[in-house]
């Protein structure tokens, strides 16, 4: 139900951690590197035919000048969350700002810098509006950082005590 | 169905925009001004009960070490929208940058800075996967811009012929 | 010869004078307001059509995610030239890097923040390759930013003297 | 007397300086790892005991959206002293914004980049004002880097002589 | 028992909401302009005293290559509240970064751009932890916050009902 | 036809690919390595016998306070392209706005950071206004990228059939 | 003995600064506007005279690419002392970072932004090594600033008495 | 004749290159590591005996809050060259803005990041300026760049031909 799409095959290990966290919450998902910038046309019919393959979501990483999850916004009327990649030799600030900074009526959902796990966790948030049983897994995973938290901090009184 | 959440009154301009895109298509919204340091408490509070209000998505605005969207998605499996907003003096990079590097495991979709409007369309796309006739007014939303252009277009061509 | 596009109306002004100072080298022109994000069909369409209308180089203006002057390129051959223009919160530097941090294989050639001008001096340095004439034209233009120079310097030696 | 907070345990080595400091000057201090976003209740809950355990200072240092200082000032009246710590791909100018640009009415006492060691020396002149004994040991601490200076410059005045 | 210092007469309105603050809490404190580097042997000597006026803490306001906060903390064992001020053609950053990246062992405790007000407030947390009557009145300062944003959170509850 | 210069010896690799990219579309080139600030009457003597060289386009690559390009600019009417270098402390921030914050009058094509490889094609975008093979090796270099694109994507949608 | 040039007739309000100072100090000086980027030729020229017309000192201010100071730097052995100034998008750090960055062998001695009165106060430190009276009057002119704080001081405490 | 001081034992190889380049041409120089946070008296004294010393200009290197070059120029007439160093997390932005944004009256020549060659370099054509020897030197150091680049480029005529 999600896509993953990034501009450069250098990108796949930065976005691997999109599909590895969709996986352990059970979402299917497909993933492809198509640049903006290089290939247009292909990435034009691939948007084309998002929701005929019942894709609901999209995830799109990219670097540098990184057109790419604006260019899929603009192709679509589905929620489209950007991941700024820090491949460039501007720490990714070129890259964050060419993701987030468009124009009304076109956003983009930005994430972190090379945090595609946020990416992924923000599909399954919005995945979970119309899956119940995907929400209980996702409120079981928030409280679990609740519950180490507390069973660290049960530790350190304890060894106080 | 959306909660518009920002923290100092001042923001209310900025945000209004949210607002009123989300009347334009229909949705109901409530809004809020709300400090994540000033009101914590308070805060918590008003997180905890929006589910029980059928709020599905939220959208937070802040400026400065705008900590308020983070702060709302630490507390909640909604998905939550930030909007930085440039009212300090370092052009709102400092927002920016607080409400999107988020850590893995607690996303905030961040839009551009005062790009309240933006944030008010994604809310409806993520909203709109479930909810066809508001997927058909999004896509005439969208139509809408390409018409204009290619309208635009014939005109300067047929005054240059 | 030249084309120029820019990503909103409110770029008008900032764009002028591209179009003035290729006049002023007797350089035709057309100029369009076209939005890479928000009618990114009818971009495709209009710069499939550049080269049946004899354009030969594109100036391309945008502001905040700048995607414009890259989405161009992505489409053409022919040089494009981009203008980041400096509307946004940031004084400018996101749309900067958006044109200029390019993929290899598709450039840019971007100039200075909202220095249309300069993109209509180098459409002409192009064009002037080809174009004997022109490139006497832009010869005497820059002898005469030396001949002022020399005669301001010579009025101060005569008034030192 | 002082409580060291830091978002994730890879802060350990970053935040290990503010414990030796502390230590060589004898004082009591506690270390907790404890996310603002991760585990906002079992933080608000730690907050809420800080004073019934004598705590008079605490130290936070937290990376990349930086939140734990201004949500632990934003839960208490005690002195927070916040550490940015430079894990991101910005280079930690984001976690220091983040922390130092607090709305009016809760500050956070931002120290520089991954420095915990001024982290705790500030802590210690705070604990100083009600504590001679610890006043003298301050005191004697910055003689020392004034007896060094002038011994090493004594010794290169004897060299040059 | 506090003193507030910064580098020019043109500060003089940015840290008068120190002193303002500062009265509301009914803490004494002295103000005076003096530049580290237009004065610095009035500076040493006005810093070699503070101790036998009985001053506490130092709130220390500056701008540019705002050295005023470092040279003070150099000076005193005292705990030093830098305040940067962006006063220059850098948004202030330049300040920010001049008084936060103190080398180990004399810290400055910094604040947010302009924020003198924070400066005060922090000056006031580190005097109650010797004054349990100005503890409570931080608490009860802290507590209307949250009772103002509880009130306001019931009125629109009740304008909904 | 094309010049490549470079301000330091240690920019010929970053340079190489120009070169390379050159060779690649069958374009003759020449490669000095000539500081504009080390030597600027070589320089100016270089850059006034281009034309009698048959030289059409110059590529200009430099760090740090990179004056090379817009020293070339100055001297010439032919067009020229800025090649940002990322050799210094600041992350070529420094070489990408001193080449192309360029004054009125006197352009420089500016790519992005390193990218020497965009400073050729669009060097060969150039050449390619008034050679029409070159236009065509241009056209399938560019439908390639398509190619391989879509033939990627195919490959994808096979597997998944 | 001072010659204070920049590049375009717009910065002679912030260079005025410097020929005001200068005058203060009894320092002969002239001042050109010629652009390095407009006309090199020219500058090439009037720098290659400075010695025979006695200039000691050269006071260099450009904004935007500013090559001006380093292009005067690469044709003399004289002391150059670089302005930078702020009349660009970019807040000026643009100008700061293309006049201090300059390769080994070539310095140009860069003071604060728009701080053309520093410029000339350096020139007059240079020039005193010199002149021993120029010195006298440099200690004065320092001795003033130590006098005014003691007095204001002195103020402050006799109305505290 | 030159006084070499910088604020840290670690800045010594990044500052050696100063001494290296002093000695090249023969100038006598005396090299000191002092703090201006840790050790301002012993810096007070040992700037206040420099002119008995005889020594007519200092080159002063710091990184991070860089106060070590303002706080020499504060307490003396003599020029202050800075070297801002780039050792901090902060890629050397914060120390090149401690070292130049002095107030008027109080001037700092900066010269580039880590770039301490450049400020011996600045040292040279000051003390040439009284030292006639010492100019011609510096007019062969600066031919034997032009004369190397000529001879390049002779070079590769030559193997052209």
């Amino acid at each position: 139900r999600v896509a993953i799409v990034y501009g450069s095959p250098s990108d796949t290990q930065t976005m691997s951690k999109a599909g590895a966290t969709l996986e352990r919450f059970g979402i299917t998902y497909e993933e492809v590197s198509l640049s903006a910038h290089r290939a247009p046309r292909t990435l034009a019919e691939y948007v084309g035919q998002l929701r005929t393959r019942e894709i609901s979501v999209v995830i799109a990483g990219a670097g540098l000048a990184a057109a790419l999850p604006g260019a899929v916004a603009a192709m679509t009327t589905l929620p489209v969350i950007g991941v700024p990649i820090s491949g460039g030799a501007l720490d990714g600030m070129d890259s964050m700002l060419a993701i987030a900074q468009m124009p009304p009526g076109v956003p983009v959902a930005t994430v972190g810098l090379n945090n595609s796990t946020n990416a992924a966790i923000l599909a399954i948030q919005i995945l979970a509006l119309g899956d119940p049983d995907l929400g209980l897994k996702l409120a079981t995973f928030k409280d679990e950082f609740e519950q180490a938290a507390a069973d660290s901090l049960a530790d350190i009184a304890a060894a106080r005590a």
